[in-house]
């Protein structure tokens, strides 16, 4: 399928609608204006407006979006109608949080299992398992894994990318600290927290 | 102090560049050219000597940067020559892996505390205690908190959120996947990791 070109800015809002017109109450009403999607999720209404046009086309006049369809396009444009499988590989505290957070969900992406070289932590039968690391491969050869997560550090980070990219997932989401190297064909989304927090730091 | 204008994505490779510099091994040369550390981060050199041009001037002919000045004035970018004391509110995993990660001091801030309404996971005398919420104000009013984050759910968010701005914090990092308000004269920052992992999804 196609996927439409939508601004990345307009990308980021979208969560927040989806949200937002998912979670009104179930009234009589099943329509919903730009106009009070904008003052509820405290945006200007000339940018919700536009956004909504580019998801979910105009609306109609005096009346705004059906909700059903508006949360059909808003999941549309998040890729969140088809479940992608993820996995994860390095079971610390920020490893297993990611792990037990099921938010992804909403948005499209399944954390399936984790993975660790630390045979204490490991875990069956519990929602998500953490597996041994020697078993990735076999995981991954029947299980459809498109994205794989790495939460392990800096020292290991590189060496899980390579057999994360030999399993034959598709992007990377990496956590450690460090520059990876990935083929051209796989995508690679570098998550530097500290940078975030340091951006912010900066313009106190 | 003034901060120079750089652009986000320049400062989104500084820590980068800094991890890099740092970590070179203590030669007899003092000294490194751009294209080293081009070659080194695994960025093109057109770029690196753009970023490094604006943070740290143009170097020396033939010789490149005096390694010192260059780590100072990339930790200079970020901030990180002064260190800045955050507090952390909602102790669950996410909260309690951003408390125990030690990397947000190499980028001039730390996480001096946590807090949590819940008696049971409480803890002191660790490296990083984690207290009652009923005594953040007065832990305020006595250490000088300039940044508050937000790891609780979605229902406490904003009353979290109102909270820190009452003990006087100049910036909010928020986790909870919530819109939240607050004063024109403090700064947010919402982090949304759902959003990013979706936003690599929808590129697969």
């Amino acid at each position: 399928m196609e996927k439409r070109s939508i601004p990345k800015a307009t990308l980021g809002r979208v969560p927040v609608y989806l949200r937002y017109v998912r979670g009104l109450p179930d009234e009589i009403d099943s329509t919903i204006s730009a106009t009070k999607i904008a003052r509820g999720v405290f945006l200007g209404e000339v940018q919700v407006r536009k956004d909504l046009a580019l998801i979910s086309g105009r609306g109609k006049p005096r009346v705004g979006y059906e909700r059903d369809k508006l949360i059909c396009d808003l999941e549309n444009c998040l890729g969140s109608e088809k479940m992608t499988n993820a996995i994860l590989v390095g079971a610390g505290k920020l490893g297993r949080a990611l792990l037990d957070y099921d938010g992804f969900e909403e948005f499209g992406v399944k954390i399936v299992a984790g993975f660790d070289c630390n045979d204490s932590i490991l875990q069956t039968g519990k929602s998500k398992s953490i597996l041994p690391i020697k078993e990735i491969e076999a995981y991954c050869a029947v299980n459809d894994i498109k994205i794989g997560i790495i939460t392990v550090g800096q020292g290991s980070a590189q060496e899980v990318c390579d057999r994360l990219v030999a399993c034959g997932v598709k992007a990377i989401w990496n956590f450690a600290p460090c520059t990876l190297r990935v083929p051209p064909n796989v995508l690679l989304k570098h998550e530097e927290l500290a940078l975030s927090l340091a951006h912010l730091n900066s313009k106190i």
